[in-house]
């Protein structure tokens, strides 16, 4: 079924009725780098004057949940850090709850500090990440390498800290600790930088799975077990509920696999033209909207950022 | 049809009547990283003494000819520079003679220092590499990277010096300048290393590849674009020609690719389980050898390594 264009008050107001819980995803949807939406604060402040159920969903990997507080605080947003799931959050809670790591198990993570946080504070243990002598320009050498027998998984996000150090020691303990887990925090190619892309966690964890033909299991959007995250802290009704996002295949496809609503926002990655006819993608939003801040037209005020 | 073994003095003296030319895969045939394999200098100058036409063909990216060649004297074996056919030189003559990249266009390139050595020698200008400004541990910061609009292609061989920085350029290349070509010097995942493995030339390009939805052109084995090298080099006769190899996926492939007969030895990467029934490889050789060494009784000689 094609999407319903919201373009009027009365279409945002219906909107605005039918839900009670609004996940959003962040950049592209709220805002650019650090440049706000317009009419982004207006929006969700109405929501929260009308006691809507808010959620922030991410697949950034880099940024813990408090970090992403700090950025909502630096761009004057309100947000509360247990409203924030991050795919580092989600792949941390993964570790602690779904596969129930041991006390003496590590993890070796190929990732930044956000996801290290985010690992500390659920009681897990790693190596790898930002230690200075996986963070090396010295050459690799195998012959000088300890394996750590107690390494149960690689957890691998965007690293723009990347090497052949860490790939290695990563491939080792994927190849020789028996049943070692290889999870991803997401498998985004690209992200969005200054106006134009750079590389994303899926193509930090690319070596790996192309070296052993072998694939991650993915937290992030659009797979379910951020979702399952999500559920094991947040009560909502998925008919009450709506997903809002820029990107089809992560945001649009993940609400889906969630068996919630879903509505495209065109402030970010997908362009009107993927959307039309002849050759829409087949991934269908339920309803597409300009952009989130045209339902500022709602409060009244004038729209400043 | 099954590959036929050869175990015997006659079969070895028929292999080395039937053909004229030979093609030597390295590591896990001659030698496994500084250790030679038994037998294999007095093979190699036996088959010298019977005029035969030796060509070594390697898909390793990060030596030049030149390093080739020290490696063999270094090992006490014959070889001379015309004899090499490495993926890093037949990148360099790829672009010089089949691409004729013009005198004013460049490559980026992702590698190690044997790989320049061969660009420079066949006259094709590169920036990228080892340059220290791309081998930076500073984050990448994409508002101040300038695009050189002269970069026509990116060629990407195995850089154990692989960072964040020549990921995003190289990205910046492919999405940005029209028609830039993606070359990779092979597709190796893997490569054999201190008794265990390390991510391959394969692995290095394998973040692009993920980020650009595109696979690269590859230069070296199995693809033919190897053997064309050779071809503008060397005269030889396909059906008195036999490629020799340890890997199933690349040498033997190779050799079939080409028109040559093959030969799989067993001291490298390929088991016996993977050429016997019940469930052997689909990538059948003409002829399987334990090692080839094995030769080195036809010389009559002791043989000491």
């Amino acid at each position: 079924m094609a999407p319903i264009r919201l373009s009027s008050e009365g279409a945002y107001q219906s909107l605005i009725d039918n839900y009670d819980t609004f996940m959003f995803d962040c950049d592209g949807v709220l805002w650019h780098g650090d440049q706000l939406v317009p009419g982004i604060r207006q929006v969700l402040a109405h929501l929260r004057a009308h006691n809507k159920h808010i959620i922030f969903v991410t697949n950034n990997a880099t940024k813990s949940r408090r970090n992403y507080k700090k950025k909502f605080d630096q761009l004057g947003v309100q947000a509360e850090v247990n409203e924030v799931f991050g795919s580092a959050y989600a792949s941390a809670v993964y570790l602690s709850t779904v596969v129930k790591l041991p006390k003496d198990r590590k993890v070796y993570v190929i990732g930044q500090d956000g996801l290290e946080e985010e690992l500390r504070d659920e009681g897990v243990t790693y190596i790898g990440g930002t230690d200075p002598q996986d963070n090396t320009s010295k050459p690799f050498k195998l012959e000088d390498f300890e394996l750590d027998p107690t390494v149960s998984a690689v957890l691998c996000g965007l690293d723009t800290a990347i090497n052949y150090t860490k790939l290695s020691k990563a491939m080792q303990y994927l190849i020789r600790n028996p049943g070692c887990l290889f999870l991803a925090t997401n498998e985004d190619p690209t992200f969005p930088a200054s106006g134009g892309y750079l590389p994303g966690a899926g193509s930090i964890s690319a070596p790996l799975r192309y070296a052993l033909r072998r694939d991650p299991i993915s937290i992030g959007k659009p797979n379910a077990t951020m979702l399952d995250c999500i559920k094991a802290k947040h009560h909502f009704d998925p008919a009450r509920t709506i997903m809002i996002g820029d990107r089809l295949d992560t945001d649009i496809l993940f609400g889906k696999h969630g068996g919630v609503s879903t509505l495209l926002v065109l402030t970010g990655v997908t362009t009107e033209e993927e959307v039309s006819a002849p050759n829409p993608s087949p991934i269908i939003p339920d309803y597409i909207l300009q952009s989130l801040g045209d339902l500022a037209v709602l409060t009244g005020e004038e729209i400043r950022i």
